[in-house]
This record gives C-alpha cells, sequence and structure tokens, in this order.
C-alpha cells in the first residue's frame, strides 16, 4: 500500500499528520474556494476545466493564485502518482491564508494552497446500479453559489435532513418552489418530451464541470438538451431524474420525496449518459 | 510579556504554533460554530450571554457540546489569566470534528473546541469618538443568520467592499431594500421620535447579545426602544445611528454611503449607551 501524502504551501506531508494554522482563514472565516476533480485509471477526469473554475471562484472572492495552473495541474499529477491512486478524487483547497483574525483583510497576505487525494470507487457504484433516493429540502445558501466556497454548513445540513428523512441524497428548492440543484451534484430531468433538462447557470447554482460535458455528449449522441428551471412536482412526473457531479459522474435518480420517477428504476438516458461519460473519460475525451 | 496560549480540544498550546488537521469540518465544510466575548479589565463581560448563544448555534446545526457550560467559560477565565489580558477579546470556535472528507457527518466523531485570545483596546477607540463610516452593501448570507457558524465569505466581502469605498465598516442590506445588520454589528438607529429602533430577532440577523443587553440599559436610561426593520433612508434620515457588538461595544455612525447622519457627529444617545455599557461591565451588572 502507498503512503498517502498532502501537498500544502510546497511541503509534501504525510496526510495523516497535515495540519493548518489555527489562523488560516479557510479554518476561521470559510475564506476558501476548493476543487474536487475525479481520478480515473489513474488519470485527472476533465482536470482543466476543474482548474478553470478554481482560477474563477479565486478571482471572484479576490484570492491571488499562489501558482499558475499548469504547475497545479502538475502537482495533482504528481500527487495521484505518489499515492498510487487509480480510482478516485483529488481533492484541492485554496484558503486566502492565515493572518491574526479580522474579517478585514491585511495586505501582501500570502494565500495557501492544499491538496490531497481520496480513494473511491466510482466504476462499479451500487449507487449507480440501482439508483439512488432524494429527499427534498429547502436551499438556505447565500447568494453567490456560482463560487465554489467551502462555505457548506448549508449543504452539509441538506445532506444530513436527507438522511435523517431516509434518502441517499438531498435536492435543493429555491423559494419559488424551482429546484436550484442537488447538495453537491447538478440535478437534471429527461421532461416528456425526452430532452435533457438542467437549470441555466447564474448565481443561484454552481457551474457544473461535469454537467457541461455531458450536456456536449448527450448533444453528440442526438439527446436535445434544455436549460430551464424545473419544479419538485415535474421532477417527480419525468420521464426520469439524475445527478451529475466530478466524484460520481451520473447517478440516476428512482425516488424524489418518496414519489418514484417513472417506473422507480434507473432509466436509460441516465445509463446511456454514464456510460458515454466514462467512455469519454477513459478514451482522454474530456480535456484534461 | 505574557506568552500567549491556544486551548484546543483539553491541550495549552503555544498560540504561534497551535494546527487544526486539515481534515477538521471547520476547515473543509465551515462546519463550525463560534463566540467571541469581551475582556474589559481582566473579566469576561456579558460572557454568560455568549455561552447560551455558543449552545444554541450548537443545537441548532447538530454539534454536541464538548464540555458544559460552567467548564467552557473556567477555560476562558483560565485563558485570559495565562494570557495576562487586560483588555481584548476571548474567540471560541466549535467545529464538527476531524473526519475523513465526506459531507455526511460521521457517527460518534468527536467535535473540536478552540479557544484563544485577541488584546484588543475597547475602551480608548479612536473610533468611538470620531464615529465611524458605513457602506451599504446587499446582504448575500444563507437563510440562517440567527446560527453563528464560520460560514463568513460573505460578511469578510462585504467588509473588503466596504474599504474599497473607503468605509469603515458595511451594513448589509436585504432584497426589500431593509438593513438586516452590520457585516459583524447590530445596526440601530435612532428615529425621529427619540425611539432606539433595531431590527427584530429572526433567521435573517444573529441575535446580538451586546444588543441585548443594550436595549436593557436603554430601557432603564428611560429610552424608548422598539424592534422594527428600517431602510437605508431611513438611518440616513435619522437622529442617530450606531452599531453594537461584542468586541467593539458600542460605535457611533456618522455617515452612510457617504451621507451624513444627522450632522454628522457621534450622537448623544450612542455616547451615552456606550458609557452606560462599559460602566455595567466595570460593575459587573451583566451577566458573566
Amino acid at each position: 500500500m502507498s503512503a498517502r501524502w498532502a501537498w500544502l504551501d510546497g511541503a509534501w506531508l504525510p496526510f495523516a499528520e497535515a495540519r493548518v494554522p489555527i489562523t488560516d482563514r479557510g479554518y476561521l472565516f470559510a475564506d476558501a474556494v476548493y476543487e474536487v476533480t475525479a481520478v480515473l485509471d489513474g488519470r485527472l477526469v476533465d482536470g482543466a476545466s476543474h482548474l478553470a473554475r478554481l482560477a474563477r471562484s479565486a478571482g471572484e472572492v479576490g484570492i491571488p493564485l499562489p501558482l499558475d495552473l499548469p504547475a497545479i495541474a502538475a502537482i495533482e499529477r504528481e500527487l495521484v502518482a505518489r499515492d498510487g491512486l487509480g480510482e478516485g478524487v483529488v481533492y484541492l483547497q485554496l484558503t486566502r491564508g492565515a493572518a491574526e483574525r479580522d474579517f478585514l483583510v491585511p495586505d501582501g497576505l500570502a494565500p495557501s494552497l492544499l491538496l490531497f487525494t481520496q480513494a473511491k470507487t466510482i466504476i462499479a457504484s451500487p449507487a449507480a446500479e440501482r439508483g439512488i433516493t432524494i429527499a427534498t429540502v429547502p436551499d438556505l445558501r447565500w447568494a453567490r453559489r456560482d463560487i465554489k466556497s467551502v462555505n457548506l454548513l448549508a449543504q452539509v445540513l441538506a445532506k444530513q435532513a436527507a438522511r435523517a428523512a431516509g434518502a441517499d441524497d438531498a435536492w435543493l428548492v429555491a423559494e419559488d418552489g424551482r429546484i436550484t440543484e442537488a447538495a453537491s451534484s447538478t440535478a437534471l430531468i429527461v421532461d416528456g418530451d425526452g430532452t435533457l433538462v438542467t437549470r441555466p447557470n447564474g448565481h443561484d447554482i454552481l457551474p457544473g464541470c461535469t454537467r457541461a460535458a455531458l450536456g456536449r455528449l448527450a448533444a453528440a449522441d442526438g439527446i436535445a438538451v434544455a436549460e430551464r428551471a424545473f419544479t419538485v412536482a415535474e421532477a417527480q412526473a419525468a420521464r426520469e431524474a439524475m445527478q451529475s457531479s466530478a466524484s460520481a459522474f451520473v447517478l440516476p435518480v428512482v425516488t424524489i420525496d418518496g414519489c418514484p420517477v417513472a417506473d422507480g428504476r434507473p432509466g436509460p438516458i441516465a445509463r446511456r449518459l454514464r456510460a458515454r461519460y466514462i467512455a469519454a473519460a477513459r478514451a482522454g475525451e474530456l480535456a484534461s
């Protein structure tokens, strides 16, 4: 078994011993952004998209990148190699840095960058085989969900609420009754016309990297794709429902708040898109 | 000069060396709550109110307290004594604990409690003497601002935006045009009738400990107190404006978005309430 490493601000540290100062603003203020990128067959999946989104998130909150994106990508690859990771994810967190606690950011603060991997079964996923169950919960998050920040307490509470309701995951519902996204995934449905429907990007959802790739794969496969918000009732009455994320690719949704979607089994388009995504990742067709 | 200590999960550590695991959920998910309590003349100010609010915040997000409140208060007092702190604050952060990164909380996770102090000039404050300037910014925060969590990126960005606008602090404005609160303080005005006005408590603001004490002191001093939301224009046209917080007590507000409040100088009620609060704290009249 390989050792497990963390890369923290230039140092390679044994994962279990890696620590950050108590004055790190990621810890004190959630003043940090992050990315999760899948690893398949020892290679990063869609890595360039995730690094581009990292740069965007960091720019939106004004945290300078300590390294350019190719340098970060090189660390990701070295980390995967050191950890001997075949299948799983690379986690990356960029905080504004460590400083005496004060909301105001001191001039010249050096940002802090952390990377580590997590082994995870993505391909032979029981959840993908049987489909997952969803509980809907109110979307309590802040107004800039397009920024992938570590301000994740609302998502944690949503997932805990879903588990308490006996469901596998949570879909978040805006005040207008429309679904924004899943607690840490994009929510998608296949409507009565066979169109793959997702909410348009904007400040109210994270622009999903996996969703973007799926949209391209679906279009190439002759599946119509539309961007519009949908209600819980529409999702329950849809031909199919599914969610997409970097760490699980595509998971079919089989019930929403206890109501079966169609026949309550994984739908054909979800299965097809999942297979297409895996094939594209393996063929190196996704930007990485 | 005294050494500076941090208390972390039972250990007394030199402040500068204190670190938390990279898997701490406070760092990865902002899955944590906190409190800031003033210290004056080496004594905690209104400490019991802050610990009661800590217990409430922790309960709302389901983080168990690792110690009962009297035991935490004893650590606070020992920390103040060890650090030789005369004037400043005690900072306390309670996170859900350290675990392999996963939104879902593992069973039996041990919470993590951190305390440290910060020296700070509260009484002889230039800001209190001259008053502070405010820029208003949209309130982008999540829907449970009554929970004092470390999901503070919106507040950080609000304070940075205020500084960029040349102001000392930010007041946050809801979509309906009414002020919710200051970025890390309670917002108050004195209206045309001489009534001290603050927004009613609810999910949209933090229930201020200092504000609660001020309300009692104002009433005892014959100042009428009312709870209602007010707009930016009302605040600009008010007889006085001020903000209250544990770490600065009362600060008069002299301009809002460049518009002077009354004659643009600290108002008499703000000055009186500040003096009364300091006197009450020194006399041990505030629960502690």
